[in-house]
């Protein structure tokens, strides 16, 4: 159980330095976050992109590049090609997504031929540290996943909980949250709840304990679990919660970080290694977390 | 503008004494926030339900019923058929649910022949007090409408745009969430969003001011809406926040409760009158306010 996201810099700290690719690294909110995970001694960056924008803005904050491989391109997609290939190929750990549209970077990862998934499905982690939980709460998906259904529920939870795994939680607890704690046949997601609990009680999906329909005041908060005479041990203690859709996830992760004081780290799973995804929005805090938290998870 | 939900309970201190028509009302928990909202001169109590339960729970926590109408049946439906009929008939202003399901008392509100509405549609409107935000936030739909479609949420909108009428907000200005910031026809709430903008612009919904989509950040937020090159004036400071679904709704409302510190007053809309209906997990305060609310926003 982690309770605070210190750990997981803690733990990435712990871990040999990893090499990042930035695909369209030419960007000052993204070399900002790359100068200071260098500093952490998290990663050794690759820095893909406009070669002399990158060391202007380089320069304007302080960042030193010497010893650092700069790539020249213009263009965005041969950017994302390029830091594809060097995971490939073994020259590159982590992927990191710079000053380009996320569609771009993506299409060059699931590329069947030169990509990085095996048919995988790609998902949003995010964990965040809240003044009002007891520890870290992991959820997903906020940005990936429009619609899931059943099957892509399954995806996205193997894809979390092995995330989890490697942040040492042999067991987490994961609630999938729909409106109510019962399933009612027109509420999908409490229907998709019910499916993926049985399922984890029939041992189709492991590594884990899952429990559901919760509404999120049931998964977080045992009080309110109990005035709904819940007893389960997910229920007021989850570690990871399964949003339905991605109007929920996504208002999910907006209302911890936005409303609720939460700091939050968060990568793409599913591919062969941790795609790092900054946004402008982030916090500086949010964002060293995000890379310290794919260097952590990271083989 | 109301920046606390203290300035809700001065609105309805100013108005006459409300009949408060209570569906059921031999619970502990409904006693107790009838007890203050009395003690607070916001209503009379019409208590209908399991008479002897009544007098019983009352006398244990020191609520003096003398004076008040209380009206026997140990029947749900009969208990909700009665108390619409005080509303239909002008022996009662506002509706209470007390200690049976929600849906044995809406269907008595629904039903056509002696029901509360004109085939108007019933939604869930609540208005929250959040230390992270500069002033009031109220938000649609949390509880009733399951995957409302273009026309559901119009009439949601409109609700909801009455009680902020009645609240004094000449002009609400509402923001339609989304997951992103624009449209994506893979994404129904970002399509609805653009509609329901366009339909407020040509003056088809009206009495307030629509943008959409927006992400929660960008709503609530205006150095989110600005990284996000937002330039509208719902963006950064929305009245009203309209959720996709019920999935985001119940999630957003749960959120700014249970993890945000926000406490809530909430009340269905869209009958004749207002109709309180508070859950067992809602602090003493959030009880009182939706009462305060009722009695606030009825004719």
């Amino acid at each position: 159980m982690l309770t605070s996201l210190q750990n997981i810099l803690d733990l990435a700290k712990q871990r040999p330095n990893k090499r990042l690719a930035v695909a369209f690294a030419n960007d000052l909110n993204v070399l900002e976050a790359l100068k200071i995970a260098f500093e952490q001694r998290l990663v050794i960056p690759i820095l893909i992109g406009d070669k002399e924008q990158i060391i202007h803005i380089s320069k304007q904050i302080g960042f030193n590049l010497s010893g650092f491989e700069v790539i020249n391109t213009p263009n965005t997609e041969e950017a994302s090609k390029i830091a594809v290939s060097y995971i490939k190929s073994g020259k590159a750990d982590i992927l990191m997504k710079g000053m380009l549209p996320t569609a771009v970077l993506l299409r060059a990862v699931v590329n069947k031929e030169h990509g990085l998934t095996d048919d995988s499905l790609l998902s949003h982690f995010a964990i965040t540290q809240l003044p009002s939980y007891h520890k870290l709460i992991a959820m997903t998906d906020a940005a990936m996943n429009i619609k899931p259904g059943i099957e892509e529920k399954i995806s996205i939870i193997n894809n979390s909980v092995s995330v989890l795994n490697k942040l040492g939680y042999n067991n987490p607890k994961v609630a999938i949250l729909s409106a109510l704690e019962y399933v009612n046949p027109k509420i999908e997601s409490s229907v998709h709840a019910e499916i993926l609990t049985n399922m984890n009680i029939n041992k189709q999906i492991g590594n884990c304990t899952i429990y559901g329909p919760l509404a999120l005041d049931n998964a977080i908060n045992k009080q309110a679990a109990i005035h709904k005479g819940i007893d389960n041990v997910v229920a007021g203690d989850a570690d990871l919660l399964v949003t339905a859709n991605i109007d929920s996830g996504n208002l999910l992760y907006k209302a911890m970080n936005f409303l609720a004081g939460g700091t939050s780290a968060a990568i793409i799973t599913g591919a062969k290694m941790p795609i790092v995804l900054t946004s402008r929005s982030d916090s500086e805090q949010s964002k060293l977390m995000s890379i310290a938290l794919a260097v952590a998870v990271s083989e």
